[in-house]
């Protein structure tokens, strides 16, 4: 009987449950699901295309090009985090509250009706860049006392109902808040505590050692690299990482952005051949906006995860996971679904 | 417009978006959902029947009664971890490793083909003191070198199939760790931290302060308290706290138990009848199984999450979670529903 294994890498510390025995291949997760790549709605009444704009919030941003725009941008309809008001910091016994004060914007990615598997490296390469538009211009918010409005900002993206999206035409999401989230935090703790020991940045360490075993890489181009996560919970999860040391995502210049936009594009449709256009989760995890001493030894990165498995009361409790797919194998099977 | 609330309490120290706008009641929840209280498997096939324990592992620990055995442990077909073999830990770079050994047992806590909805306070009674037993059991085993084999025990449930569960039978199952999991370690840090600056039990002030509040309290017995976690991560969900200092499950009493147990069973009806019977995970965390300094600050406690919405992009690359109903809203529909 194989035994399973746990793993770890030092950037989140956090051990992870590498079920060899189950080991699973990707015809395992096709189930009988719907490849959400399929459209099922109908583009005249979607609030997403050309000609409906008025079923949005206003505009804040648009690239404009030829009969349409290319990108739009605006405020969600259902906010999370409001950027008016105070945010009347509270604390009660043993609890702390604070308003929601932020920002939540939706990224609607093509004035085509289609899903995120189908983005143009083009439409990826405008849809990046109005990320870093964007977090350029929240960075500069101020409140009365002129201390910032927003402290961290996360753009993520949910393709499929299953991976909790509500619309299917391509769009992402950005969200600012007025605390760096946990998430964030303990990585740059550790990626500080390895630099304080090493002098060396973490994420760049990963890179290199990923050169050197070559197992887990999945594709690279000049600027970036895609590999497996060799810790990663979810299967097939997909860590994209820049090679050379680029803390901030908002300095990326449009040659990088070209450069994400095609290694985003291919990860998607390498996932999508493989497991049978699943539902999936991205997000851009980058450095704080205002806390430039981490810009020593962190990376920004995109991780694509598709939604292929349940947490349930073991990863709930523990919030370990139990992957059911080696790292090394599902980047075996990426590689080779081109 | 209502501005959303960020929460967080001591313990975890994770912020919560709790969306007061998005604020849903419970038949919102409802959803056509088949009630999960419904069987659909049929018992002459189910491995977790009596007459049929030739389909599972053989039995670790049973209690007798009458016709059959009452509650029945035995190991978990598809095991995650396993008591064989070395620790092997080993650092390649910046990864670390280490075989996957502890141990995953399950235990059927009853002999009828029944859910978890329909456990009578006797067959959980005895499921709580079969989790005991097998903790004090674990905590004894060591390996070649007089090391203990498992740091940590997590033991949970899963009830419907949304919620991770394979099979309908009432089952919970226990899971013995080489390390101290992360979310686990992090309270015992924030609590220590908590101790050593006011010098009493973090968990002891939330019994305190609930007290007081009121407003999160869902029932209360003589030993246990039910409550809205101020800042649930997850709509309706529910914890169960011993109201005196008791920082080990395993030192429970039969008095104790029996009173988790009606604890319990109050709130699984409880969420049956508000929510329509949802899929649902229950975790009990504990303190570690060897360390004993956090024996001063710390109380296990069971948390019983109904699974009404999927995670998706942001709580992914935040970790914050949004829950869309006010905990003291939830607890007063809980309340209300007996």
């Amino acid at each position: 009987m194989a035994q399973s294994e746990l793993r770890r890498n030092l950037i989140t510390k956090r051990w992870v449950v590498i079920a060899t025995e189950r080991n699973r291949r990707p015809s395992d997760f096709h189930h009988d699901r719907v490849p959400t790549n399929k459209l099922k709605e109908d583009s005249h009444s979607c609030p997403f295309c050309p000609g409906n704009e008025s079923l949005t919030p206003k505009t804040i941003l648009e690239y404009s090009g030829g009969a349409s725009w290319k990108t739009r941008i605006f405020p969600n309809k259902f906010l999370a985090l409001a950027i008016e008001g105070n945010l009347n910091k509270k604390r009660d016994g043993i609890f702390q509250t604070m308003a929601g004060r932020g920002a939540h914007e939706v990224i609607v990615a093509t004035p085509s009706h289609k899903t995120v598997y189908d983005l143009s490296n083009e439409e990826m390469t405008d849809a990046l860049w109005s990320f870093k538009e964007r977090i350029l211009d929240l960075r500069k918010s101020l409140d009365e006392d002129g201390e910032p409005k927003i402290q961290y900002i996360i753009v993520f993206g949910n393709q499929g109902e299953a991976a909790g999206a509500t619309k299917e035409h391509a769009h992402f999401q950005l969200v600012g808040l007025p605390v760096v989230p946990s998430a964030s935090r303990i990585e740059f703790i550790n990626c500080e505590e390895y630099w304080e020991n090493e002098n060396v940045c973490l994420f760049c360490e990963l890179v290199k050692q990923e050169h050197r075993e070559k197992s887990r890489i999945i594709s690279e181009n000049e600027n970036f690299l895609s590999i497996a996560d060799y810790a990663g919970r979810f299967p097939f999860e997909t860590w994209i990482l820049p090679k050379n040391h680029l803390p901030l995502f908002e300095d990326g210049t449009p040659e990088k952005m070209r450069s994400l936009a095609e290694a985003f594009t291919d990860i998607v449709s390498r996932l999508g051949k493989t497991l049978n256009y699943p539902p999936f989760n991205i997000y851009l995890r980058n450095t704080p906006i205002h806390e430039r001493s981490h810009d020593r030894y962190y990376h920004f990165y995109l991780k694509i995860v598709p939604h292929l498995t349940e947490p349930a009361g073991f990863e709930l409790g523990t919030e370990f996971h139990i992957n059911p797919v080696i790292p090394e194998k599902a980047a075996e099977y990426l590689r080779e679904s081109k």
